[in-house]
């Protein structure tokens, strides 16, 4: 048996074809056409799929299903409110692509979706509960319980990056609200806490000597133990270590996974973040192991044909 | 078709007879055995079962299963780790269950199960996803996602009277952190910050002349606008309101539910914790209304039942 995993980018949609097993058969990728309000993208969806099952000579009743993972929110219907990337607005995106290939589909929001794929074949391979956060640009995230997809009611579940955490912050953040997790523990954040502590103090930093800072330069001075680099990281490890020790109470999981651009920073920021989780969690949860994400920018095609099986 | 839902407490054990539409045909108590290590107590329940199906003359086969909730952890396979208050320690209490009565058992932890009774029958009614908050001696709380209970990974799905949301607290919680919620927004939390209100200042207030403070009487001197406990009690709200803007960020629920002894306040209180979760909530959940529980005592069986449907 086969499944197809899609994970729909505002640049490229990214296609898997899949033993139902989690063996990766193929892997390829289409462009994103945003042309008409995006009303392309699904056929396009549907047609490469088709292209695939023809090639492969598959028979259509082998195939379990497609899941496909959208940049916005996605309730349990796989009902899409909106999709700005995407130009949508709402779309019953399962129910559209079912009737498009003929087959069995569902949807979820990519950040829900990729961790969906890592509790699969990621880094908690074979968790049935998991928080995954994602540090990119912003921070994203996705919660996996009893091995699905909370998707909320508007398809908000996992919306980590927006939980409220400092109630004393001032600047805003670009929900409109002030004192999110993404304002300290993105890429974004992490500059931003580096070039607040530069300014309010002329201790020496390697940072001084940086021209124009990126959270990659915080997180080397952070490694190589420059001071000013090491305060600032501490304080997005107790702001985003306190946090996960929150999300662990409502949702208990088996692993906490760590993923984006930022987690490339590895088992510094892994021990970091530990730390200060362990100081905040409850009790039954304070061992809960926090890893970094593996599958890479995979973990869409493996969540999204997860979804179906 | 019939089902069963029994509550087990520290002193009696609740049990419902419901149709599975919903109805409840009748409710009855037991006492709660804790002799042996608690060894009595599923024996218990299964007799009380055998008995009722044998008086109104019900064919076994016409009963869809029977679901308990239980005052300690419950994870996933019905399986509890420790139950303190029934002298319970390692217990595949559903697998007992089941074989004890030869129906479909199902476990969960009593807070969750009373969180499904809420959605399902109560204050809550026909909602998938939902986050029930018990404002008792302590706080104690349930997460419906996708029509499903958060049992998580040792059964601590829920706990968020837990969630560590106050880092410069200085005063311990029962758990050993210190700053969780259930130390502001229980009952005992309510006192404290009472007692602390009154030391710290010598502020007029009704509660000066209240011999033994309860929490009852800084609601009611809240309500009656008495200002050091309009104060205290939007420190609670404070507190309250934002711990619900981040679980709203991680479960999007549909509806919030306010249980316990503490929200007989009524109104007054959902006013209170509705002005500081606007401020704090993901803008997708601001909007999620704020609602007293309504099925009282009996959540927990209506929930229990639920669980085998």
């Amino acid at each position: 048996m086969y499944c197809f995993g899609i994970d729909v980018g505002g640049t490229t949609v990214k296609c898997g074809l899949f033993q139902t097993d989690g063996t990766l058969v193929e892997k390829w990728e289409i462009p994103t056409r945003k042309e008409n309000k995006g009303e392309y993208i699904l056929p396009d969806v549907a047609e490469t799929i088709q292209n695939k099952i023809s090639e492969k000579g598959i028979d259509k009743a082998e195939v379990a299903g497609v899941g496909v993972g959208i940049p916005g929110p996605i309730n349990a219907q796989g009902e899409a409110a909106c999709a700005v990337n995407l130009y949508w607005g709402f779309r019953p995106v399962a129910k559209e692509l079912s009737e498009l290939t003929g087959l069995t589909a569902k949807a979820g929001n990519d950040a829900n979706v990729a961790a969906l794929g890592e509790a699969w074949k990621g880094a908690a391979a074979g968790s049935q509960n998991v928080i995954m956060v994602t540090l990119g640009t912003g921070v994203g995230g996705g919660i996996i319980s009893d091995g699905r997809i909370v998707a909320g009611a508007h398809g908000a579940g996992g919306e980590i990056g927006h939980a409220n955490i400092c109630h004393e912050e001032t600047a805003a953040c670009n929900c409109g609200n002030s004192g999110c997790l993404e304002q300290y523990a993105s890429a974004t954040g992490i500059v931003r806490l580096a070039k607040k502590a530069l300014a309010e103090s002329s201790e020496d930093s390697v940072l001084r000597n940086t021209e124009s800072i990126e959270a990659k330069d915080v997180l080397d001075a952070f490694k190589s133990g420059d001071a000013l680099a090491v305060r600032v990281m501490d304080e997005v490890g107790e702001k985003l270590g306190g946090a996960l020790g929150i999300f662990a109470a409502v949702v208990d999981p088996d692993a906490i996974v760590i993923g984006g651009g930022v987690s490339k920073a590895g088992q510094p920021l892994i021990n970091l973040i530990e730390k200060h989780y362990k100081k905040y969690a409850f009790s039954l949860c304070k061992d809960t192991p926090i890893v970094i994400a593996s599958l890479g920018n995979d973990a869409g095609i493996y969540g999204a044909a997860k979804m179906v099986l």
